[in-house]
């Protein structure tokens, strides 16, 4: 077996870098994208040819002598199988080696039942997914709770019991006989909005997550920053003085930000107020059996129910109070809000955006944008097959493709 | 000129960096540590030695066959002037090119009297630094406010008037002909502790400064956080509920962390104490017509006087509760507390570990660190030198060295 040298496998990166991103599409303009030699960008062109990464296409334009071909990258060599299991629901993907979507299952689920259950429950739905024509080449999850990245098993997550130290990562790597990554779904869907959403080519950016729970995911100069425990970016269980009565957060603690402002909290905060008939709107609803969500709290808003639009102001302000403070501190040029909370209306996002403004510091601010997320619900799911396809064309992997084969040649 | 790929400048900055960390002495030992092919290592090490970067010294011990002869990296070929800019002092320094101190100037300087005033000062302490037979390979600079690191200016610092948009970096560059860098002060304290002193080898830290002012300097995955408008880590100028009456801080807005727990504060305060017979140890110190300083309260808890004991005691509250919630954020392996006022007795240091224990979430404090700073007051002036040296020897700038030559060949 061939070894290759860090010089070698820096130009196969490099090679593989600029043809995957489009930067170069012929043998002339590889040579210029990478600074390399011609020698070299022949040599390593050849092996990923070899390997079946690169293929050669149809004949480029001539710009005097013979016309190139024109290279490309097989995304469609091998699949991704790519998941975000949220507190409530799992969502499953399949994408080519550029983390494209090819097909996707979404369906409600309890991440409480454990890991047995759920991971048992996303396998069979991953199994639905493969397609016996292209080798899966590596998996990626997004859990709801801190997760240390490099064993790939969760960290005392505080709504997922009986997960504490599971070996997910192992698990599925056995069960697809393909690597596998796992990671906090906050910090993918940061990844996804980075490298294919809202976020793409920033170097300091937050993303922030309004759904049942809060939470944010760190990108420190262009590489998630996910903290000792993993758990950076863990807003949603700070606590929030607000001079009311204290209400305890599912993870037992007080008065966490999440306990107050997050989906769960603004559903029970508009059942409370259809009950006591403050909301026609939201009363009206509830007449139907059906427990209330905060989606119901964001139609109420919308239709003008005062009483709605004060819970959603209320909740933007609170996690803008916060977000302010890790503003100040980690001093992005970005923030992306997503979550289904955060799609809910603009009263929400307007009320937050005023918090951030007033109480980060000035400088902090000066170019600071925040914007909603642009992948939407999506965001984990792509950014669970980024991260596969991330680690799979590094500089640590790259040589194991070329010299022991790809799924598709071995 | 010769210009090299990069394949070819990560082999020279590859056995550049282990010859620099003591890791490989000889050439097999090159070959081993770098994971290069022996044909490429004899040539990039033929480079540097012809570059002067590296000298083969005496034999070392035989394993069999010849001896072979020591490889070291020649430190003394050429020297960086390093400087930190706090805000009542300029500490100057010459360094060899590992950023060992050769010989180091402090004195007392007000950084408010502006841009050229303080320069001109700067250079006149580097003019006496500097050694004739040592040419100077670059200047690195600490700067009490923010500081754009791609330009080496100043970005709006509350303490600095007139410095604003300063060229620093550019001004140091014509004057000695060598690169130069500037950054914050706290960011190269949190680098001099991360290279050479506490947190050497951590990947995720925090270095907290408690001086006349108060900052914070993050390092994620091993790389300084600096944030989108270089403020990033700015802990003293969040706003601090206290339910008592507001303090103006220096920067002109109230109740910032520093306004109340800062050097300046604690001088303030114990002069207030002093003034109204409630310490007769810092009454005592007045009487000697001298302004009280933090140091005297520090002075006075040393001597068990109670008021002083609850000075610092409610300094390290204040700031504990404050980077608890950077700490859950951030989630750092280790938190390295400097500064002058972090080193005036025990109280302090108690209080604010107590405080990031008490309130931090659970998972970030789990294995976290809270030590002392073990550079002490030179951990500016070391973080200096190691910018330079890392800027000299990364793999952007080593190939200039090569083809070019460095001062000391050209």
């Amino acid at each position: 077996m061939t070894t290759y040298t860090g010089d070698q496998l820096d130009g196969l990166v490099a090679v593989l870098h600029v043809i995957r991103a489009g930067e170069a599409r012929t043998r002339p303009e590889l040579t210029r994208a990478t600074g390399l030699g011609r020698t070299v960008v022949t040599q390593r062109l050849g092996q990923l040819l070899a390997a079946g990464l690169v293929e050669e296409g149809a004949l480029g334009r001539s710009t005097g002598g013979r016309a190139p071909r024109e290279l490309r990258f097989r995304a469609e060599a091998g699949s991704v199988l790519a998941a975000e299991l949220g507190a409530t629901a799992i969502t499953a993907g399949l994408t080519d080696l550029n983390g494209e979507l090819l097909a996707e299952r979404t369906e409600a689920w309890d991440v409480s039942l454990g890991a047995e259950a759920t991971l048992g429950r996303l396998e069979a739905l991953f199994d639905e997914l493969v397609d016996d024509t292209l080798p899966v080449w590596g998996v990626g999850v997004g859990l709801p709770g801190p997760v240390e990245f490099r064993t790939g098993r969760p960290v005392s997550p505080p709504i997922m019991p009986g997960w504490d130290g599971y070996p997910v990562r192992d698990r599925l790597t056995a069960r697809y006989r393909a690597p596998a990554w796992v990671d906090n779904e906050v910090n993918l869907m940061a990844l996804g909005e980075l490298r294919a959403g809202a976020g793409r080519s920033e170097r300091d950016l937050i993303y922030l997550k309004m759904g049942s729970g809060i939470g944010a995911g760190l990108v420190s100069g262009g590489r998630l920053h996910r903290g000792a425990q993993g758990c950076a970016g863990d807003l949603g269980h700070v606590a929030v003085l607000t001079g009311e009565a204290p209400v305890t957060c599912r993870c037992g603690n007080l008065n966490c930000l999440e306990a107050l402002a997050g989906g769960i909290a603004l559903a029970r905060d508009g059942t409370e107020a259809a009950r006591a008939n403050r909301s026609p709107f939201l009363a009206g609803r509830l007449t139907s059996g059906r427990p209330l969500t905060a989606r119901d709290v964001a139609d109420a808003a919308e239709h003008g129910d005062p009483v709605a639009v004060e819970l959603l102001t209320r909740a933007g302000r609170l996690v803008g109070d916060t977000l302010a403070t890790l503003v100040s501190m980690f001093n992005p040029a970005h923030v992306v809000v997503g979550g289904g909370v955060a799609e809910s209306g603009d009263q929400l996002l307007a009320a937050l955006r005023e918090s951030v403004y007033r109480r980060s510091l000035p400088l902090a601010t000066r170019e600071l944008r925040i914007t909603r997320s642009s992948l939407s619900h999506r965001a984990g799911l792509v950014g669970a097959a980024h991260m596969v396809t991330d680690e799979l064309f590094s500089r640590a992997r790259l040589g194991g493709w070329i010299t022991e084969g790809t799924p598709a040649t071995a």
